[in-house]
């Protein structure tokens, strides 16, 4: 549990913003992953915090002098990391990435900065101007399951959405296949709190959030046109996120009362009337039997608990009443955030794809 | 809340299975009615218990000997209630109505066993022969903001599912002015676990759906053909629910982690592109605005908080990426169940539709 | 549900402060309340809110012109109402008393002014002056089942903390018998989030608050001196809470993952080492059964759900180990907040002691 | 995090019982464990389940010969595995514990088959008779904090009690140093709902337990005498389990709406009045600091989310009211169960104490 042996042959890296859920849970990931440890913690705040003072579960698990945060110091962490996670703001993630690329330090951004490769999209849905273009012409996009080449060789990754790694894994072998429209698509989702972040908000609270459940976000949410555009990437009939008229997919995300996890029942149009849950289940499984450790296609539906503290993604899909219904099933802080970002750093750094994981 | 006041002017009711959660919400509700008092309370137990040991909450609501229950004894009910809340399974249900009216004792069945009119619809999704066609023909559905008159002069009311009350609520309006297709309706819904009873349940513990979320009865609920029949039954262009090819309606619920209530986010598609959010909300609004004391159209979209142990609907409607999306939210035991029985009751015994409520 | 009607014959009441926890459960409980109604909402909020736009779930239950927050204008308040419910902050309360009570109009404070009937204890305790001395000799302690005469005749009534209410009905009797030592109590106690009031607070969110528990104020919690208060009130054996050296009573709170409710396990060291469960019980018994409508004495341990949305305690009391080992429940918002506010109001206003509760 | 690799440096184990949340608890971290792996799966059941059907979370976790369980067969299991942990009924466990031991076999028992030393008093705890005195004589109480050395050496482990794990750990360091009173000690207790099995149980929903709160077994639970054993068994002035007359120690469990966690507030008396928090403090750092990887020492009160899903106890003392008040914090199913047994499991078998934890 504690570091502290074998260190030797492990692989250095840096956290920027450890002080959010996404670092949180990537301190304790690579806390017992073999190859990799945490060497710096990089925070912005002025007065940078021990971590296992904001988390008091990390104490014990890292030693004192890296559990001390420090500042967000370019050539300190070159000096001291291969790699950085950076779990920071959309525009501080463009800010910080360029010269840490530029000092050789390998960079995975879990921030939304570079997920989009259009700035136009970007700047619409994100509200505030793309100020690293170069980044997004270097950046891959982390979904090791369709970009796991790229992922291999690149120096940028983006960290995917939570969203849309579940709808993508879910989507993408059924639109390859031809089975499923590319219009029309509605993606139902829930996800525990988690994903709103750890600041402190009123409609949060237990008293608010603890026996609730809603929608919001209908139609609007920032993960509608990442999911479009890696559909798009995939399977070139789906329309671009940035195109006029109907949305090829409509997003609908809703807040659980509970800590982790994200459950989307997804409704797609058969492209045949003769189409049936045999069918599009051989096709999930020829896409992923055998070749995704992470990916685990299943005849029943997949609940939250089955994929909370895992890397997993637990899909199931069924024809019925004339509709194609998916049920896709992640952590949305580890195969949807963290998780994710370690698969892709050991794919960047040549590791097990499934070490620590 | 001791009903021990002013009973005279009260009307005397009974409960049938009151060892249910809808059974303990009936009790709780009449206890602060103000023209109706729980008189009996019937057991089909062995040995009939007191229902305060079985609610250790009831403790100090009734009257001692209200509160023991007695056997289902059709004369002494008869005696003692001019309307009796049928809380038992459906089989016992059709058991024992047509008795009670016999005996001129008003209905409200809060099973399944009268609300759909095909007695072989019911057969199918039920599993068990349909035993008493002559209730089938009596009976109202008890939905009174679409059924008002007729209820009020009904003997025997099926008091509806709770997700077929959201959902009828929700759509009918909108089929009604011809905003919405009456083909490819999917209605995604999410229910607290008080809808699945009182039974112990491996997978309804609190560590099994405590932290959980899934989706159950994908395509093949119970309450899918009873939604179907209530669209049909106002508005003819839905196809029947006993039709067959391609439903008119997809209907998906889902499990909470929370004791109650219903949240319902529906897709629907326009009629015509045109078609805009005003316009949609405007159909609401005038469909129920100063005409239901229970339907509540709001701007944005209601939440499970907002109308948990109330017997209120909230509705929100919008048209986003070529679709209509509404969302409407109510309790489960309450609208869904225990409350509409006692508006039901209040119509049916010429009381104010809101008494008690 | 609606308070249109009916309403020549029942009492105009104002609520300060109506947009916190407190706030919300007075207004349904008024709702529902025969012979009181809400005429005058006041918010000291720049800009007055509607309250239904506050809090959703209100939406349809008070007419629009009540809905509608008004500044806290005292001349206004006592033209509208006779009777004055402040769920202001300490300092609000001291501040817009005196006005009111000059004004004639009756004041139930549910905040902590008048509780503590030295000052001195009082600003030890919370911090800052007490203001109002004149408003601290007129108050009266709002626990009708100990000081019921009081607060028939009473003007302004110190509405108690939540966690004392329960601590004072569980012990009182069992001191005044004689059967415990009036030193070296624990009240372990455990409470729902909403007993942290409605303002955004990192700790209480669904990812911190949501699967946890903690102990906190530990032996310092400001309702520590309360409760020997009232104990040392109604039995002079027991210490003061401004006495130095070693406490008489320990008391212990808990945060639970539950929107509402308390539960206290309360340990005290019997008199008579021949004291035994059955003479514990009938001394509870004795002081509460047929007598008080909102205490049940019972011989299992209650659970937070038996009380949750009533304004009832349940107490069960035992000897084990050389302990009496007692049990009370409440819900926090009602019998510990705006529920014991409305039974003193029917109190001072001559209502039944029970009506709307 | 599949075991397909590196297995042949690793020792195999067998689990007896699997299909209980230990059980899975077990295989989760036994998948990530670097020197032990699940070799055999027995379960009892007439037709042996696979594991992964059971707990669908543990698809894609363990290879398909080891996920399919098989019979309770000793030879088998002898041939397989070089120790078994048994996650069997009390009385199963000491059925098959004997033929294991005898063929040489390492056993570590989850259940309390062999925690209580005087058959007499298991027998009056556990309400039927202990048929392996035997073992029993040979089996050493697995609390390696304590008994580390006579772990190391031993053929059969008795894997403690959740909460005796959090009390003795607690208490221990306070009683050897004399600070406080070995009488009158209260242990206030709470646990998550999986503490109470996997069994379907009416109490155990959502909607029973989901929002609720209870103390249950209050100074009669099977874990006091364990307590008070283990106590005993380090600091002689404390009465044994089996004494008559004042109970030394009294325990009362709650029931939290949570799926895991222990959390204990724990009520002592200064042996000195001069006591104060900064001694006691010292008296825990002394005993744990630099020694036990697995006991965070900390100058505040832990709360259940710091060590829930670790193998780690969080503790906290201080001095109030006169009394001393220790909070201590596990999570019930990893150091209350299967974390501790894989720690006894190291110890046993020379790897790491702290490996795969």
């Amino acid at each position: 549990m504690n570091q502290a042996d074998g260190r030797a042959a492990s692989i250095p890296v840096a956290i920027l913003g450890p002080t959010g859920y996404t670092g949180l849970e990537l301190i304790e990931l690579l806390a017992r992953h073999p190859g990799m440890h945490v060497a710096y913690l990089a925070s912005a705040r002025e007065k940078a915090p021990r971590i296992d003072d904001e988390f008091p579960r990390l104490r014990g698990v890292l030693p004192a002098e890296v559990a001390q945060c420090r500042p967000i110091d370019h050539d300190a962490i070159a000096k001291a990391a291969r790699l950085a996670f950076l779990a920071l703001p959309h525009e501080a993630a463009m800010h910080h990435t360029p010269p840490l690329l530029q000092r050789g330090v390998k960079v995975i951004d879990l921030s939304a900065a570079y997920r989009l490769r259009d700035a136009k999209v970007y700047e619409q849905y994100y509200g505030h101007a793309h100020t690293d273009p170069e980044g997004l012409r270097l950046a891959v996009y982390g979904l090791p399951e369709l970009f796991r080449e790229q992922i291999r060789g690149a120096t940028l990754v983006a960290n995917p959405g939570c969203y849309p790694t579940a709808a993508a894994l879910a989507l993408h072998p059924l639109l390859k296949a031809g089975v499923i429209e590319p219009t029309g698509i509605i993606v139902n989702a829930a996800s525990g709190a988690s994903g709103a972040g750890r600041e402190a908000k009123a409609h949060l609270t237990v008293v608010e959030a603890g026996d609730n459940f809603s929608a919001y976000g209908i139609g609007v949410h920032r993960h509608q046109p990442e999911i479009i555009q890696t559909l798009h990437l995939t399977h070139t009939q789906m329309g671009s996120p940035a195109g006029s008229g109907i949305a090829p997919l409509l997003f609908v995300p809703h807040l659980l009362p509970v800590e982790r996890g994200i459950l989307e029942t997804i409704y797609a149009t058969p492209t045949s009337p003769h189409l049936d849950t045999a069918r599009v289940m051989n096709v999930l499984h020829a896409a992923y039997d055998g070749k995704e450790p992470f990916v685990i296609v299943r005849s029943d539906a997949p609940t939250l608990r089955d994929v909370q503290k895992t890397n997993r993604v637990h899909i199931n899909a069924r024809v019925v009443g004339g509709r194609v219904v998916i049920v896709a099933a992640i952590d949305n802080l580890i195969k949807g955030a963290s998780g994710q970002a370690i698969q892709n750093a050991n794919l960047m750094l040549g590791s097990r794809e499934d070490a620590g994981l």
